[in-house]
């Protein structure tokens, strides 16, 4: 898809005045809504309806045409059918204006003919150098610029959060929510079907603008964003956006199509392609994206980052009046890979003395059943000045002594004392309904099951923790990876190949391999067992003979591969076999026999680059052999990598077990490994041309790395 | 823990007078509150307020003592401290009454303190024939009795859920909720420290007293019974009575400790031990019992059982008016292992006449953004009237034209109409409340998350597919397992051996398994080299020389098996090298040289006995070797099993695919290995002095399964 190299989306999203084309009316119809939405959302600027059959509309004046403006709008929102839609481009960039917001549908989403359009439209922005959001989509609303330009309620309350949704129904959910939980945005934008702006030229704008952060009492210090995309188009500028955002800001995403059927639904609604879902993991892992792992995982990440800074370690304390609730909390921590602190000697001494006898002082801290406010006060406070505890849960279970509201107002007034952050599960509904109120003017989240907010909590470290992490390696100076001389000969082989010939030959990969430093065993394609003998003789026992062919996937199967062979005899009978089994195949052009010397005994693992084709490039490493299958162990880094990503992807691999040396035997090379992934990542660079290149099996012996079995295939 | 053999728990629970000792006149004291509770509920039995200081409470007649009640109550409730609970014991049960809540705490769970009185009022129900329930809980509630023996508010609606709770905070939580979602129940029980009645009882109690369903419209046709425990005391009891209820209907638990922190959470405040979490899982599993994974969870399970019957099979058909979250909800279904619909051509005709062009026909049926009630009715409907559903989703986001209530309206109807169970999702907040609101109503349950909805009707096709399969179980005649003459012999063996001697040697132990069919290669126990060279004559090449030591529990690490001893002078050298092991073990009484013919290629698979002191006695399979630890294949199957059993164990397994013939090889002797199994749950029931049999490795050849090294230990 062409666009403009740079899209200035300042005045989109910060217009001075706003045209409304299709503007009615009629209360029921969209273009009513919006021009509503846009005077009650306190929009200073000028707004202008559109409209050849009214002369006002809601007391302003309305304009029988976009040339007959008196004044260049800032923005033009088209609540029109798609074909007037498309014809209105021409006349509005004429007039000078440069962003425009299209809601009607009839596009892309409804097949062919919709396909077309879209192709016109992006023509139309193409040649005139516009700014469009959409089609089908629900606008956008800013609280920064006091303007709400969708046809949907948004709830007015100003806060930090930033979100992008593909989705205008679910934006519309999500406003619902929002204003009950009284959740503020700074910006809300919708998509629809992305013809030309899409979440990466929002990203970009929102990482070049200057920061315009809201410091209300009880908010973050940060500006988290959160997505729904259905689709992601240049997923690795997406990373490395998101990347940028992620070091200083949390980004938590909802990306559904994990599973076939719903690949197929978002094809036939949004006409998108949905990526391969395992990459999309890795992808996400690495840039510090958080993924959510439903709607409402989106939601209570979307409160918590809004209100509560990340804490600065696992370690969490508990404060419950049930002993029940405070056990599935504990539960959720360790599920959720945090950690229940450990209360030093000090702070259990002050417990006992603030709490009842039969109290639990230890975390998590038990107030019983009977704990009015006070109670609840000391051991808050008590629990907060430790300086092992970085986070609080504070468990209430509405019994009938419990003082539900003043308990949620004590906790509001010592979570601003301390900083540190706190979330609630007050379990319940009517009883505690008011207290979620008072916490929610605290901006205490707080979540009626205790296992949502201590998985909420998770992900706030998690995305501390991962950029932390990625602070320490930006220090880093990065490496130069390629050297010129490598592409060169890469490229003379790649061009080498005969036009309708996709896949390299054994030796055309071995060379391949060789040039990045990557070792192969020593072997020759031999014609007949007399050259087979010469290469023996002068390599050492014992051999391998097999037959090397783009069309043979499964070798070993095919009784294609004899290894062990350790003396002349031996090698004229696996001669005799391996002939006689290339006589059977039915496909014999580009079929050799090759005689390569065996390596001894090791760990066989799999590394493979598989091309994605929005995320690039993607290492993949495990277990070779038969356990491949078996244990279903694979690993993904994005590319490129350096050594210290190629130990972690070794690290989180299920074979690693037998590769550090399992059950008191010997450990194997796993630093030539390492230096192995690092070869073949920075090989998988050196050229596009490459679609897919597999070393099955790398066998790893207690000195080296050895790629044995190499397959490279390039478009 | 001794008890009574049969507790009659009618009166306990259906009462027609009710003494409550501590009543009170102060409001705030729970004396005061039962008692009003019990007057507010509509109890159509006497009251009779017991306390010596008070002449008339809240307008009831009070009495100075128990003695002095003038006719004997079927229940007392005693809210009193512990001291003077128990004290009142004997002149409770002087008068006649056999019933009795116990509300205090400063038992069990306080400490050893406590643990004495407890055992005390343990050792007084026993003495006395009482039925007590708690103490330290919240007491009971019943619709059916028209009674809220409890001191938290209690929604009054009717139902048929039945619910157990060991905590009674929770009990408050659960009350709260279910009265905002109109959620009926029939008996709600808090059973707090268990100190006589335990969840057996009640089950027990259940199952044996006549059907009392309530049939309003809307609710489902049964029982369900919902479950909070932290620990389980007769654990095989227990998986008894449950089979039985999950027979009919739904039984769903949530049994928190599955982290190490959260057992020690629950010592601390129960006093309860809990069990080994993967045992319980599979114990469930067998027993048809939904386990559920969190609070959330619970509560879900709770709304659907109650009001809408199981599906009877995983088709679910999704109609909605947003793409995206139809996109979320396929990918949850296939998540929770139900299957998306396929709709037949003649239902697409009939959508694509009443949808508009741009809806999506196939199923996730998309309705597009604007569609008003209408449009939901008409999909609805000709997705409901389809054979080839079995259950359907009905999810809307309210958008700005988006008839909000009236298509909650037009869903009870339907729903009613069809009778096919029907969930939904609105999403949103306050918009979609009221009609949540109606949903509820018609007893449809609505779910904020499109995930949560999905993955309740799961676990309702999990609980109705477990029920089927079991029915159809039930039908097979049992057969008789295990012969007297076994038994006799197995008990001999055991009881030859030396007092503190717990392991049997490697002959008493082939001697076992072979006593009921399992095969063991030949072997035996050897003093010299010539007698090894006798065995090895008399038996084919290749043998196996190794060690047999109970404190030797790594064989292969220590060098302690010596295999592929194809000729006299490879055994000479085996041998010297094993002697020298031996003279250097550090504990050489019990240890032997032990010869044995070796078997051939095949599988290596472990199985196990574990001893579970809740559940009893488990059989654990999978993978051997090297692949046990790096695939984690360990599976379980609670005692007894049959050949069906032991078949799905396998099957379950994940070296199920190494045995069925992995990569066009031969499959191996999976039947053989089921009779293994089979027989070794055979074993494991033949006396309780078993607490462990390992077999590992069993080799499966494609002929024959072989116990190669089993491993005894009694207590």
């Amino acid at each position: 898809m062409a666009k403009p190299v740079t899209h200035n989306l300042h005045k989109l999203f910060n217009p001075s005045s706003v045209a409304i084309l299709g503007a009615s009316r009629d209360e029921k119809k969209i273009g009513n809504i919006v021009l509503r939405n846009i005077v009650n959302s306190g929009f200073r600027g000028k707004i202008f309806p559109v409209n050849p059959n009214s002369k006002d509309i809601n007391g302003l004046t309305c304009y029988g045409s976009y040339a007959k403006l008196p004044e260049i709008p800032d923005l033009a929102i088209l609540s029109l059918p798609s074909d007037l839609a498309l014809e209105l481009l021409e006349p509005i960039a004429k007039k000078g204006t440069k962003n425009i917001i299209i809601f009607s549908a009839g596009f892309k989403e409804i097949g062919p003919e919709g396909e077309k359009k879209e192709e016109e439209l992006r023509a139309a922005a193409q040649k005139f150098g516009l700014n469009i959001l959409g089609p089908n989509c629900l606008g956008f609303a800013s609280t920064l610029s006091s303007l709400n330009a969708t046809f949907s309620r948004v709830g007015g309350a100003r806060g930090n959060l930033r979100f992008i949704s593909q989705s205008g129904a679910l934006a519309s959910g999500i406003f619902d929510w929002a204003r009950q939980n009284t959740i503020g945005f700074s910006e809300f934008i919708t998509l629809g079907n992305k013809a030309v702006l899409n979440e990466n030229d929002i990203l970009q704008y929102w990482l070049t603008k200057p920061k315009t952060k809201i410091t209300d009492p009880g908010l973050s210090r940060c500006q988290p964003i959160g997505l729904y995309l259905e689709s992601i188009d240049e997923g690795q500028k997406f990373l490395e956006l998101a990347s940028k955002v992620s070091f200083t800001d949390p980004i938590f995403i909802l990306k559904p199509g994990k599973s076939k059927h719903a690949q197929q639904a978002i094809r036939s609604h949004t006409g998108s392609m949905a990526g391969d879902d395992a990459v999309q993991d890795a992808a996400f892992a690495q840039a510090g994206i958080i993924r959510c792992e439903g709607v409402e995982d989106m939601f209570d990440l979307a409160k918590v980052f809004s209100w509560e800074n990340a804490p600065k370690g696992p370690r969490v304390a508990i404060v419950s009046n049930a002993g029940g609730p405070a056990v599935i909390s504990t539960d959720a921590l360790e599920k959720e890979g945090l950690e229940l602190a450990a209360l030093s000697k000090n702070t259990k001494v002050k417990l006992e003395k603030n709490l009842p006898r039969a109290a639990n002082v230890a975390n998590p801290v038990d107030v019983l059943g009977d704990a009015l406010a006070g109670r609840y006060h000391e051991a808050i406070e008590d629990v907060l000045v430790e300086k092992g505890v970085d986070a609080l849960v504070v468990i209430l279970t509405p019994q009938i002594m419990t003082e539900i509201e003043t308990t949620a107002d004590l906790i509001g007034k010592l979570s601003a004392k301390y900083g540190k952050p706190v979330v609630c599960s007050f379990m319940g509904a009517d009883l505690i309904h008011t207290a979620e109120e008072i916490l929610n003017k605290y901006k205490i989240p707080s979540f009626r099951f205790p296992e949502r907010a201590i998985k909420a909590l998770a992900k706030m470290w998690q995305w501390r923790s991962v950029a932390e992490k990625q602070k320490a390696q930006v220090k880093q100076k990065k490496q130069k990876l390629v050297s010129k001389h490598s592409t060169k000969k890469i490229n003379a082989i790649i061009q080498s190949l005969e036009k309708n010939n996709k896949v390299l030959s054994a030796a055309q990969a071995d060379e391949v391999l060789n040039t990045f430093g990557i070792k192969t065993p020593k072997s020759a394609t031999i014609n007949n067992l007399e050259e087979a003998r010469n290469f023996a003789q002068k390599n050492k026992w014992p051999a391998v003979l097999k037959i090397s062919s783009p069309f043979l996937m499964h070798k070993t199967e095919a009784g294609a591969v004899i290894k062990n062979i350790n003396n002349n005899e031996q090698l004229e009978n696996a001669w005799t076999k391996i002939t006689a089994i290339v006589k059977k195949l039915p496909n014999k052009s580009n079929c050799f026999i090759q005689i390569q010397q065996q390596i001894g005994a090791g760990v066989e693992v799999i590394a493979g680059i598989k091309h994605d084709s929005s995320f690039g490039n993607v290492l993949m490493f495990g277990a070779g052999g038969i356990l491949a299958e078996l244990i279903g162990d694979s690993n993904l880094k994005m590319l490129p990598i350096d050594r210290k990503r190629a130990l972690e992807l070794i690290f989180s691999s299920k074979v690693y077990k037998l590769l550090a040396g399992f059950r008191n035997q010997k450990s194997y090379a796993v630093d030539k490994l390492a230096d192995l992934l690092m070869h073949l990542g920075n090989l998988a660079q050196t050229t596009d041309r490459f679609s897919e290149i597999t070393i099955n099996p790398i066998i790893v012996t207690e000195t080296d790395a050895w790629a044995v079995d190499p397959r490279i295939i390039v478009r």
